[in-house]
Order: C-alpha cells, then structure tokens, then sequence
C-alpha cells in the first residue's frame, strides 16, 4: 500500500491518479483538524464540517451551534471559534455543531471522492494510524496549509504518519512524503522548539492564542479515529468517530 | 533581506506580494537549470530559454540550434537533449542555443516581472549566493518540480542557497525556506546516497541517464552567476553570464 502527501491544497489537483480507491487524511494542527477530534471525543454529538460561512449559518434553525474562524479570528455570531480549548465536554456534550474554517474545512471539501476521509490530529495520531492500516487501502497525506501555503506543523504531522504507516508496511511513493519524513525525523524530539519560529507558530503568539499550540501537540489524548461521512449531502460532511 | 521559497509551480500564485522588487532564482537541478550553467560556462555565445517546442523552432530560421527535452526524452529533430553532459565546448562554443524543457523553463517563463531573474544550479551556487548579495534585494528561490510535483532535488539547493544567504545576512521569511534549510542540513554530507530514494532519481535510473546526477550534484564548478533577461521579447527570455 503505497504512502503520498500532498503539502497544499494548491498542489491537490497533480496527485497522480486523484484520490479514487484512496483514503485521505485531512490534517490541519492550527487548529482545525485539532479541534473536530477534541470535540468528538468530548461528546460532540455530531459535527459537520462546511467550507463557507453562509452554508453553516444555513445549519442554525436545524439547532446546531455555529462554530468556525475566518483569518484565526472566532466568526462574529457564531458559538465557538476554532481553538480547541473552548471545546469543555459541558458545552459540547450530545450537542450538535456545525463548524468551518479558513484551511481545514476547505481541504475536506476537496477530498470527496475518496474511499474513506479521516481527520486527524497528534490528539488521535496513533487511533488514526490503526484505522488506516485496518482500511488497507492506499493513503494521501493532505496538508491544509495556510491558504495555500506550504506549512511546517502539518508536514510534520504527516511525516509522524508515515513514519507509523511505513512501520506498518506501508510504502513511501513521493518525495513530499520522503521529506515529510525527514523533517519529523529532525523535529520530534522537541516539537514545540522546532516550531518556535514557524510562521504560523508565530501568527498565534502575535494573536494571543500561544497556549493552544501545547494542546495542539499533545499525543494520543483522544483513542478515536475521526471519519468525514460525505452521505449524500450537497454541502459539507458529517464527522463522526470510526466504529462508533 | 528576506528569503521565501516556492516549493512548486502550482504555488507560486500564492507567494505573498508576487516578485516585484524581488531577486527570483530558477532552480531545476535535474537537469534544466544544470544545463543552461553548463553550455554557457563552456562558451555558448547566446542562450534563449522558451516554454514551448514550437517557441523553439521559431528561432531555427534565425540560425540557433535547438534544445529541449519532454518528459525527459529530446525532443525529435533538436540538436540537444536536456543533459550537461551533451553541451561539450567544441560543440557549443560561439553558437547560439535555444532550449525548452518540461519544467524548468516553465518556472522561467513564470518569473517574469521580478526585478531580477537568476538561472542556478550546484554548478554556479557559490557565484549565484555572490550575485544575490551583491544585488542586496529581497530573495524567492523558485522550485521547478515535476510537473508541479514537490521534489527533493530542487528544494535541497533551496535549501542550500537559504543557508549561504542566511549567513551573508539574509533572513529567512517563511515556512518552505526552513524546511528547505533543514532537509539540506540533513543531506548535504551525502547528496547522493540522500537522494537516492527520490522519485526523480528513480526516474533518472530507469531511462539510464544516472551519470548526469553526478554532473547536476558536483558543486562550484562555474564561477559565474546567469541571468535572466527578458527585455522587451514576447517569447523567452535571454541566458547571460552576469557581468559578461
């Protein structure tokens, strides 16, 4: 089974072969791919994930709660904003929440049409792992980025993927996920400190929001692999947890 | 002095501010940007570098051999393939070249606008690091790839030139140029046995054109840095020693 990456919405579209008979791991660290397996696991009741604002305000009257930031910014309105710490199991717990941000939800827009959508996040890497490896089938790293941008954290993330998945058999295919691989190598013994002056580590500090960044790297919290279930909906998807 | 780096084609819409007012280096180490070092360094009078094969023939009538390669195979009827190897002084002394390659000329083609447009390669980095100082303006090392594929080959020489520019001063802006630096960091002792893995490389083994990767991967063998120019030509631009 063979192992690709993809390091931006912006190179998506030359993934050889698409992503048909393929599972995608959607990863967005800052913060939104954190954040929709953090609520899941504190009870969320159901999730959706939409790209535009105006789809997830079309969720309102249904009784879901608005949550989503645009420019890392809470969208004015709406319930939550995207920092995984205002995610406490008595706000979310048997809630439903509709949530949309600047990158992630963006990217998991752009992966249906695979066979399986996981979101994931080093809150649940090892779940997801597992999952991964029980599916069998090929898998595409996909980094969200910062619109469209190259970023550090999520081509780390996916590098401490391949570096399990190939502990599992899988097979390297791209040198995006050779250099994936590479840089989590250099990287994971002191995680927060090779992000020190990452961009996005740095747009945090200027805004405030520097101690989501620990909670954002925190491993294996969560033991539950995220799916994105795009049924038969026009808009969005469903994220619920694999088995659940 | 800012350094930013360009992974892909597909994300160079996406380089903040463009590259007005900016230096851009064009980097395809296997092998265009290689080549181009090569036959101007062994006495090519006059090399013009265009996006398309029949750009090229255009210029035949004028007196130019052909060059250029697609897919990694010359072109049929071109006088040159895409390998230094083939550009020997005796056949390429005096004589006027014009050259169309898969990717690198694309990213040329691409870089028009900036304030100053370099061709590099490991065969030119110490005089390109010379010229970019000299020049003092903001920098973007421009990534080829494969198709708009990431490949490590390119980003490895990023990463070298982010380095050496580091060290003249130069700071470095974004998240593509710290990767690049420390994928370099990591391979530099052995290119060779670092890329061997890679896909290009892989490529390169199957289409028995491996003795050009010793060739694009000796260092400093040019002393000259190569400009681009694109002066008031609706097609390509024209290759020259800076200072020549």
């Amino acid at each position: 089974m063979k192992i690709e990456t993809v390091l931006s919405p912006a190179l998506f579209p030359f993934l050889p072969g698409g992503t048909e008979g393929k599972q995608v791991v959607v990863i967005d660290i800052l913060r939104a791919t954190t954040t929709m397996c953090v609520a899941l696991d504190r009870g969320c009741e159901e999730m959706v994930a939409v790209a535009k604002v105006e789809e997830a305000l079309e969720y309102r009257p249904e009784g879901y709660l608005l949550a989503g930031e645009r420019e890392g910014h809470k969208v004015e309105g709406f319930d939550f904003g995207n920092s995984p710490q205002e995610y406490d199991a008595e706000k979310v717990a048997g809630k439903k929440i509709v949530i949309t941000t600047t990158n992630g939800t963006q990217a998991l827009s752009m992966s249906r049409g695979a066979e399986k959508v996981w979101v994931s996040s080093f809150y649940n890497l090892r779940a997801t792992v597992d999952a991964i490896l029980a599916i069998g089938l090929p898998v595409v790293m996909f980094c969200s980025g910062w619109k469209n941008r190259f970023n550090l954290e999520d081509t780390l993330f996916a590098g401490a993927l391949v570096e399990m998945l190939a502990q599992g058999g899988f097979e390297i295919e791209d040198d995006a996920s050779r250099a994936a691989l590479y840089l989590w190598h250099e990287a994971k013994s002191d995680l927060t400190g090779f992000l020190e002056n990452a961009n996005h580590v740095q747009r945090f500090k200027s805004m405030h929001t520097e101690s989501d960044l620990e909670v954002c790297l925190r491993m294996d919290i969560g033991n539950r692999a995220i799916l994105a279930d795009y049924g038969d909906e026009q808009v969005g998807c469903v994220l619920k947890a694999w088995g659940a």
